[in-house]
């Protein structure tokens, strides 16, 4: 425990010996999360408390944060102070893609919180996606899912309400796709197709996801297929790229 | 023809009118690049050409320019100005993943050019893929991947030294992987794993994908095996995530 109790204690740089402050003070962090006095998803001490705990002005502790957030050790979060970053998920991408199962299988507890459920007319790409006519009706799904509680993706559902006239009634009870499908005959659904696109975050995804300032994010957009390969969603979801990696298996 | 006489003339911007001046001058720039003014990969007028054209100073011209990066319209590279964004490329990740064919098809011309090549001991992670003891002897290539000569991709390949001895003087005179296999009695290898990641570039791989700065790359890591399920070759793929996207098929 001697780890724990001098994490926060003052400690003496040496000032002048060719390497600069910031650096120092990075490498003892750097160490300090190697040795896991702080652990996976702890929040690392304030600004302040390091600029006290160094002896260093602000700046110089900004400089250390950075220097660990390119070495992909912490993250920063608007506003919420620096992390030590989780160890990335994998997340395999199979015939059969099911988030809850993704996550379970790692011993992480799944969460799906809905934002909003409405119905939209489908533009060209949905149209394309799910074989319909472009303004056919679409029963939308926007909803954040999580590991643990910490947002992982937000995902933008589509469904189309012509064969599924239901969707939405039913969705509002259960809370579950799977148990719509079941419910509506569409005993099984399998992963057609599936693209894995990057770029930065929006202002949106920043928040939803928790993101530091200018991070990346895997698009991921999927068309599912019944049994009868007739598509019956199609989905985008937009996954917070310092938490996931996925994982395509050959058979 | 009328658009190209047109896109460098001087054009006047109302002032004070509810619509900010670099706003106004991105939605002229964007509609020039939908009517096709500029095609895919066309640089457009420099910083200094366009607040001539458009008699704003050069901070303005930057914002409407920003505005376009953040609509994924164009690219800018450090040093080398704003270029029209190109359609990004599927690049499917099959059972057989190879960087020719997957070009070829989308009617681009491949070419790689060698960086170095050399041999290094297995780290943790080459070993475990490779099932090879750790500091085992491997056969280094590094190299930058193009289409049509603009890159995509810069490749890191390791190879078992001991089990193709002959691996380097055979690549040198080939300068292909399949035909150093070949003759090495490898008669088809199939892709294994492969593992899909994001994040910031850093500076090597933004001058060497001329990238813009703060850009992400897509990161993949793959294993391939030869008839007896045997790793022959684990790579590390950096991409730029302006030009590519991965689609995985489901057969």
């Amino acid at each position: 425990m001697k780890q724990k109790e001098n994490k926060n204690s003052p400690q003496k740089l040496v000032r002048a010996q060719g390497v600069t402050l910031w650096h120092q003070i990075q490498s003892v962090l750097e160490k300090e999360i190697y040795k896991g006095a702080y652990s996976a998803g702890e929040k690392l001490p304030t600004e302040k408390q390091l600029s006290e705990r160094f002896n260093v002005n602000r700046h110089t502790v900004r400089q250390a944060l950075a220097g660990l957030v390119r070495k992909e050790l912490i993250v920063v979060e608007q506003g919420r102070g620096a992390f030590v970053r989780r160890d990335k998920l994998d997340y395999f991408l199979a015939r059969r893609v099911r988030f809850r199962e993704n996550l379970l299988r790692q011993r992480k507890v799944p969460s799906e919180e809905l934002l909003k459920h409405d119905v939209v007319s489908a533009d060209a790409v949905c149209a394309k996606a799910l074989c319909l006519r472009p303004m056919a009706p679409l029963v939308r799904l926007r909803s954040v899912g999580s590991a643990d509680a910490y947002p992982l993706c937000c995902t933008t559902q589509y469904f189309p309400q012509e064969r599924f006239p239901a969707f939405g009634d039913i969705y509002v009870d259960t809370c579950s796709v799977t148990a719509v499908f079941t419910a509506l005959g569409v005993t099984d659904y399998v992963r057609k197709s599936t693209r894995i696109m990057a770029r930065m975050a929006n202002a949106e995804e920043t928040r939803l996801l928790k993101l530091g300032r200018q991070s990346p994010v895997m698009v991921v957009e999927s068309v599912n297929v019944d049994s009868e390969e007739t598509p019956v969603e199609y989905s985008v979801c937009v996954w917070a790229a310092d938490r996931i990696q996925f994982v395509v298996d050959s058979d």
